[in-house]
């Protein structure tokens, strides 16, 4: 029942009577930015195809093409085994209501098991109707401001996908940490200080008398506080020796 | 140092050259949605205020109002003392690497310990210079489709803004060995980059001339990522003023 056009292993994204083509262009941009490809549509308000959402999906132009057109909601989700409705507003229907997060690990998992998922945007203005959401199994709730909840349909899509995308764990590692730099080792650190503390007592920095152990200590510390690399650790003996150069060089 | 209509307790947004008045107000409007109101304007191309940016925004008018003007990125963040910049591209510059999640985390963290925060966003067109991001202590990563990376202006602020609103739900202190370190503020790291710059200049350290650039770059990049407290950077004002006078008295 699935499309050939379709890829397995990601829910469908289906606008719901979408209504400016340049919004599903948009829409199909913030699908394809997190890897995204299969669109439905439901009665596009303008027919379809749309050149304006040809225009406004450049670059994403192939979702488009591939796009599954339905008259109406229930064909859009003929196969598919579990459909979020995404919605701004609270409503008073029976369902559970999830975040984006929970949502789209819930997605995950259930196509990890062969499952066919499908989320409901609905149209730019009013979103989905109580009708649409009665056919979904859970609705997704963006935690907007409550005072200004003004999400437009490719923003709403961005944010769902976005999560997909952090559910599938096909993210950058939430901190690289600065992976493969090339740091310093503690005995480079320590010949770092040496040098500017050596200068530094031939300079008379440490005055007077009685600060002058602190403020080596002081000293110390900070460099070792430094996430310092290699190469920070050459400029800076660089920058110490240029300076004594050039005053000594001056007279 | 902070204006007075910001209110403290959220990172400010930073939108730094950023080209059209309609995407300014698309920033806004996407700050609102998770409760952010603090923005700041760098040079925007087409002069300050707005009146596209003003149609824009509608519903969040309030933060243009109250948007901060910089003639530069340096007085923008003057105030801050933990900066991220978001940017498409891998750099080749030395900085930490995070996802928006781990950064919006490690904002709230840093934020309840009474720092502050910004968050650099570059203009539509080209993002973020190198020159800029030298200026922050780490870079936000967003991960991305490597094949299509098309995220516009306000989508950026976007998922920044949704990952803020996602952090303070459930806050842990990210830092807390720190905590109630008095950290410098980012107008003063540059000025101690600057004072840097400016010896080594005289000094002829920036040498040869095709390298002088790069050369500036990772020295301020350095001094940027490194967690300089005020006792730091007052120490390394007074290590290089006492080098130059050392060798200057010896004459």
């Amino acid at each position: 029942m699935t499309d050939p056009v379709e890829q397995p292993g990601t829910p469908a994204f289906v606008l719901v009577r979408p209504q400016m083509g340049e919004n599903i262009g948009a829409a199909a941009r913030a699908m394809w930015n997190f890897g995204l490809d299969r669109m439905r549509l439901v009665a596009p308000r303008d027919g379809w195809p749309n050149p304006n959402a040809t225009a406004m999906a450049s670059g994403a132009g192939r979702l488009l093409d591939a796009a599954r057109l339905s008259p109406d909601l229930p064909d859009a989700i003929r196969d598919c085994t579990y459909v979020f409705a995404t919605t701004a507003r609270a409503r008073d229907l029976t369902k559970p209501v999830v975040s984006p997060e929970a949502a789209m690990r819930m997605a995950a998992g259930r196509i990890a098991e062969g499952q066919r998922v499908a989320v409901l945007f609905g149209p730019e203005r009013a979103g989905l109707e109580n009708d649409d959401i009665a056919r979904a199994n859970a609705i997704i709730s963006v935690p907007v401001n409550p005072a200004f909840a003004s999400l437009n349909l490719a923003q709403c899509v961005l944010l769902v996908g976005y999560e997909w995308r952090r559910a599938v764990g096909a993210v950058t590692p939430a901190t690289t940490e600065m992976a493969g730099t090339d740091w310093a080792e503690a005995v480079e650190v320590e010949h770092l200080a040496n040098h500017y503390q050596d200068r530094l007592e031939e300079a008379g920095f440490f005055f007077p008398d009685h600060k002058a152990h602190s403020m080596r200590i002081n000293l110390r510390n900070m460099w070792s506080r430094m996430p310092l690399t290699r190469a920070d650790v050459q400029m800076l003996h660089g920058v110490m020796r240029q300076i004594v150069r050039w005053k000594t060089r001056d007279d």
